[in-house]
């Protein structure tokens, strides 16, 4: 008997989230304009996206209001000024905020759940600021929310750290961890370690594992594609990529992969065309070849944003010099 | 005790093989200039490229002089303009060509091996043709050179075809088959599928598998990382991923992943910053929208083509509309 061609079936519980506003703000201080958040609102809702993450709810002090835009910390009426009474009832889509530690002001600035349009609290973190990420899961889970933990930068820190995150965020009421390549480092096999090693911690709780992946190799879509045949069942992307440095696996690309007819990759389509066109002509992403060289070296594309923001960013032979030179 | 880490080590039997020229050449008919194919040799050379596919061995009636430049029959004047008397033994590159079945004139254009500047001819063929491509491989081979079997656009014929295919090859001196996903629809479950297929018809003869991906869907370098992977040791690249369409797997990409000492990015991201910058200004390659579209529908990327050379190439949602109300 042949064997059976996974690539035509589904699993109903793979949910995807578009963080198209969220990562992509990074970009541009998460200075969009309402038009720009709407139609990506709208889309998501459209081409049957589970979760929407539509900003950060971060700190005013860290992020004052007079250089940030709405998205950096997502208050209540600049949300319903674009999504107005939203509900997931009558949408399908939930709406999700990322807060950082050490960048949040947690305790005073989240509404109960019930008071708001959002659903989902997602917890950034690096792995020495785990003991404040618990207590953010814990605070955002008792007004209501659905909450994740997502360990930044995994590709540059000791398994020994990792398994101590993990056994920090077991207990947590989070719904999901997320595998988290800022760097746009790992590959497959990587990915494949990553994945079980947080499935065997996390297993026992019920957890999810989530997958959120950069593309200075251009291995983002892949890297996600293999957590979900692994089993990942949270699957973060952006519109046509957009995000800092080299961007993310593609909305369009990952949803044209997937089998679940509630998908539909034409509303996605639509906002590049109408939007995201206009938008790269005034902002540079994509991973360039400064950002393959970052990448490959495991390092924040810090540098090679800089570099391409500076007088000679074709210059790619200096770049590799000077990053060779200084490992 | 811990799992290795393979991704530290290297196999040396694992070869690459630059079409930069080859393949690149489809997007102005083999139209480069000696000093354009002379720093990309240059490049291999320096870098430690294994093989360069330097051109086609292809018609000059189907493709006449007056219409595609040298690179698409190279003639052994052709060749040595631009690589002098190279040997493979001096340089430790060696140079192939491409024969398409159906397009060429090898009973008569190909020189003895030991006159001539290249030492492999690869043959290029569709499932149909497999019995031509059996005769070129056995004529190549008489004269000198080592041959490859290139099955095309293996996506598109069933798997009983596939079967005849490697039936018919496994007994030719052939060295080599390459997995060549001509429409880049591949992931990686399939690209894993098709290599034990390979593997298994063809391991008796002590052939090795190659692979040749295209990034109609980013997954070209993840392709070529997957089949890598399972064994496959003669694997296909061009710098800059120049190419028809969407291009192929990066070269700069596929050396920064590979742990042999042999190899050096470097040589490759110069090419890309004094020659490669100046033709993207030119010509359009790489995985734009048009490209995602097809490649999900496992098409032949010709109608992305015409729809990015005319009159409307971002109007993504009448080209993708179209598409959709086509199959």
């Amino acid at each position: 008997m042949a064997e059976r061609a996974p690539w035509i079936t589904y699993r109903p519980e793979l949910k995807v989230l578009d963080c198209t506003v969220r990562d992509g703000g990074l970009i541009n201080a998460h200075q969009f304009s309402d038009e720009f958040v709407t139609a990506a609102y709208r889309a998501c809702v459209a081409a049957g996206i589970d979760y929407m993450e539509i900003g950060y709810k971060n700190s005013k002090k860290v992020f004052p209001k007079s250089n940030y835009g709405a998205w950096r910390h997502c208050d209540e009426e600049d949300l319903r000024r674009v999504v107005g009474d939203h509900t997931a009832e009558a949408t399908g889509l939930k709406l999700a905020v990322m807060a950082d530690a050490g960048k949040s002001d947690w305790k005073t600035e989240l509404l109960p759940a019930a008071d708001s349009v959002l659903d989902m609290v997602r917890v950034a973190f690096y792995a020495h600021q785990v003991s404040e990420a618990v207590d953010m899961i814990h605070h955002a889970h008792s007004l209501g929310y659905e909450t994740t933990a997502n360990l930044m930068a995994v590709s540059s820190i000791t398994e020994t750290e990792i398994d101590t995150v993990l056994e920090a965020i077991a207990p947590t009421p989070a719904t999901t961890m997320v595998i988290v390549d800022s760097f746009g480092y790992l590959y497959r096999e990587q990915i494949d370690r990553l994945y079980h090693k947080y499935k065997a911690a996390l297993a026992s709780g019920g957890k999810e594992i989530g997958i959120h992946a950069h593309n200075n190799l251009q291995l983002a879509f892949a890297n996600t594609i293999e957590a979900i045949i692994l089993g990942c069942n949270r699957v973060d992307s952006t519109i046509f990529g957009l995000g800092r440095g080299a961007g993310n696996c593609h909305t369009e690309l990952l949803l044209g992969f997937l089998r679940n007819p509630k998908f539909d990759v034409r509303p996605i389509i639509e906002v590049i065309q109408h939007h995201m066109m206009a938008l790269r002509q005034e902002i540079e992403w994509g991973p360039l070849v400064p950002y393959n060289i970052t990448g490959q070296l495991n390092q924040h594309p810090r540098s090679a944003i800089e570099w391409r923001a500076g007088a000679t960013p074709d210059d790619f032979l200096t770049f590799y010099d000077r990053v060779v030179a200084e490992i």
